[in-house]
């Protein structure tokens, strides 16, 4: 019986079609800046947002990280939500990286407006920190998959030209709102100063970020890439799976939400959930009823070769992908049903 | 007319016997560890709060700093609420000084608990910051002076040491507390692993701050206090100011906190005002009526030589001092009946 | 005619069967700790040298930055040479990520020895940082790919040891030391606390570095890690050229010294050499007779379909490598000779 | 019999009319900026330089700190001689407040030229960190109060403009070199970005430096003398001290150069020593026969009721300042006669 994995969009594998564009890629030493499926993998990026420069990474968490110290002064403030994977899960980044205090907001799941920027921004103060960033994470993992539509976005955009402040997209899973609202990248592109973009959740590649942003951008990135370690040889094999990946997976990102909505209400009707988050997009968010912990039920999943993870106190989050297929979707609907406490 | 300024207890300015005991100070080169008054300070600011060694600072900013520095490593996690003054008035320091995240409590007026602590002590796994401190600031500024009981900080210390965090006080007011709740300096030290004391604030010295801790921190503070560059020389004289406040300036805080409490009774009684947070120290804050603009009452303040500080959008701080005496008193209560709106 | 890339070992690509053991690999999400190949990689790496443990990383620049993150405290100093990669080419790294100081040896083309280390570690003064680290680069690039013999490791470590100071070893081309010296990884794994080694270097992996130390130390740098952007989903693809490496292409690595070796008495006879540094392993630096630049001679090479590497204000580097074959070398050769000034 | 302090012109105390000055002083609370003490001090130093403005801080090392932190960016390269403060004695704090790389140069006594600062640039190269500041150390302490001439300085200010480099001073002891070459401190401030001058060295005050550059200088070092912790309330106290030493203390200097020029002849006719520095300003630097320890020395001239400090491993240093008098000047003559090995 084979493993459903629901932990995340992050463990796909590449299938054969994949697996042989990265086979036949051509490489070079892109250090020496000399990889030709590395190049067209960044201007493939950087078109598709209608930015000026891309520039590939081993991770989103590097993406993130790279933009950040590349906004920012150490000694400034980021304004991000308090759900944010900046915040949370980039193992302190902000002020390890680039030596940032961080301004949290509490948005309806996650999703913040242009007035909350604005109530939120340091005075010019010697005493505080100076804001010079505001960073919107879209779709917003811990808010359940949540999306901003265009218009909260331009609202946002505008605030932050008016205030001096940069602009930032953790875009991780961007193209799973782009699908849900039928909004093109090239709208983004115009509201951002620096987008981060992540081909190994939902697009299926198996490593690989791009950050996109201005040609100035791109200069100081791979200044900040090197420091950190990520500047690679021979890295055209992970190219060509991103390329691979925009070519082949952005449009059916649409089955995943379908199959996150099934199991959303599933799970509404059965008696040991307490409630479901709204499901958006591909991530399912919900809580057990009282007296059930995580672990327990985790473990009852685990006994019908299904796994998820903890994601709160009594919360547990689904997310659906790639090799999450329809007789898979059936036999979780199954097991969910057969579940009982 | 004398100016009466109600906007921080940092504004005192020495009277003729601290000034005395300034000018007849022994000095010596303190870099070269042989500046006796400092060493006389520091041994009697240990001994008071029953703590091996004490390291004397420019600044309350700067023995925070020094405190969160040798607490902690780079990408670990400070837990303190979200008030405190070491994540909003020290400059963004926490990042910058100690390259550390903030877990930020919404606390009664300030004050968290036990229970916050547990609840907000980040997973190991290396997505997330490890959290290494745990800080309180008594009496807290932004909290309108609120105080902890001792068996609050006891039950927090308890859980700090349960769960391996260090637990650092942010003393600038914490003398207030103490006679407020009648506690001893000694309980207080058995509880913490550094604490920072101010004697510029209500102790109305001109400048210095303690870091209090164990030898070992000492040996530590010293490092970070040279890289910071509050290695000072000839620096007695200050310390001679601190001595004196510490022998004559600690019982009379209780007529700042009298004083506070017939402001704070005043201006509940006033149309202008919305509400008034309990009065506990020597902080009044209050809101004022919508349609107040903080920048219109305060320059209706100034008309009768009054000064404050705006404290939140509609919002003003009064701070009661040494140099606030009685005519004073009586004229400020005069002058904020007569205010109209 | 095909391009002679003698800029680095770094260029080379990989072969039919490298490519094969890449498409076969087993993989999984290695931030879950799940990819196989990576685990079977780091094991393997980890025994040759008979350490604990090892961490794969996207580069050496990354495995070097971590061990010396893991090794140090902020305001520490790492003694190396001036020479060395990690003061020169990391991109101010060791500030940037560790927030320490550097001391910086004139060693024997590169190479330091016991008592330099002894006669710069710095006093117990809260003036100076505090010395932590000591780093030694074999074989040293900027040296002309000299190395150390393993008593002098020997003696360095004991020092080290004496003094209390961590030891780390660049060991980006140490394989290379390793085939000409005729020693054992093992005799290294005993001496240094942490050794960083290169896949995509003389060993011709496309991508990837090992960190190797205690499991204390992994667990520290896996943290490091992921601040950086370094945690990577299914790597084993690039683990499996890894694992393809370190079983075909260490003994190989007699053959481009030998090659070297030749590329060096090649140019010792010509009149537009002016000195070629002692040729020990892969590495050839020479330097041009006064009034040759650089730029000239590397556009006379070039017009030879031969790349190579300005090094200094009149030194040329040649490195050789797995993909530099009997016929290139013939061809370079001839085509050294032809050129004139 | 009085002890002769020739460890440092640190340790002078002030004298009856300074610490009038000082008990005089009007002061206020310098976070709100409202010391005229400190103001007028400030004005006064910028004045003298000619410089926009200045800012006062507890010490030399957070001057210096603060310039490079306004001037660079976290992985630039500050080049500097090996012997500079900066990179000796400020604990680690190039690093640690700036996240700044060194290119270390070995100028003639600490005095490097334009030609050095052109040689010494990094290339434009995602590799190397990038340079963005030089600074020199004038007089140069380690190189025995070895001065620049002017023409100097103006040679490497235009190679700086040229590389777009900011220009350093550390005027730690700048006031020795202008009383010993008749230079007017205004020649100085048109040719560096950034002066850091020091009161309580030769120009006898207990405490304090000021940094000294345009109004854009001032306001970014006021937000990292915050973060620092060098703010300071009632500070005019130390400021008035510094006025009277800049008013009274700069033309004596003389003195104690000429005292040192004494001390120097002394010692050179003296069997135990090997040799002397020359002696330029107020610092001499002399080694000892073989086989005499530095410990040794200083014990004997412990006997003699002398103190100095020992300055390498078999070197010695003495400072001259204003508590050394021409009676200790003579007693230490004799003393120093005295000593036999």
């Amino acid at each position: 019986m084979k493993l459903i994995d629901l932990r995340s969009d992050t463990v796909t594998r590449p299938g054969k079609e994949m697996l042989q564009a990265m086979m036949d890629a051509q490489v070079g030493d892109d250090v020496f800046d000399e990889d030709p499926t590395v190049k067209q993998l960044e201007e493939k990026a950087a078109n598709l947002f209608g930015m000026e420069g891309g520039i590939f990474c081993p991770s989103g968490t590097m993406t993130n990280q790279i933009a950040i110290r590349i906004s920012t002064l150490p000694q400034d403030e980021v304004i991000c939500d308090h759900r944010a994977h900046i915040y949370n899960y980039e193992a302190g980044g902000l002020a390890y990286n680039s030596l940032v205090s961080v301004k949290l907001l509490d948005g309806d799941r996650g999703r913040f407006t242009a007035d909350d920027v604005k109530n939120n921004v340091r005075p010019d103060d010697i005493h505080a920190p100076r804001t010079s960033l505001v960073s919107i994470e879209n779709t917003m993992n811990k808010g359940g998959g949540s999306y901003y539509t265009i218009d909260q976005i331009g609202s946002i955009a505008e605030t932050c030209r008016e205030l001096g402040l940069n602009f930032h997209l953790d875009g991780a899973r961007v193209f799973n709102a782009l699908v849900e609202t039928g909004e093109s990248p090239e709208e983004y592109g115009q509201y951002f100063d620096t987008i981060s973009i992540c081909l190994s959740k939902g697009l299926g590649a198996p490593i690989g970020s791009l950050l996109l942003g201005t040609k100035e951008h791109m200069k100081k990135a791979k200044r900040v890439r090197k420091v950190l370690g990520g500047g690679m040889r021979q890295v055209g094999y992970l190219a060509a799976a991103g390329i691979y990946a925009l070519d082949h997976h952005i449009d059916r990102l649409r089955e995943d939400h379908q199959k996150a909505r099934i199991l959303g209400e599933t799970l509404e009707a059965l008696p040991y959930v307490d409630s479901v988050m709204p499901v958006d997009t591909n991530i399912v968010i919900f809580s057990l009823e009282e007296g059930i912990s995580t672990s327990e039920y985790l473990a009852e999943l685990d006994k019908k070769n299904i796994k998820a993870v903890p994601f709160g106190p009594n919360e547990i989050r689904f997310v659906t992908h790639l090799d999450f297929d329809d007789d898979m979707l059936s036999e979780t609907v199954k097991s969910l049903r057969q579940i009982t406490f």
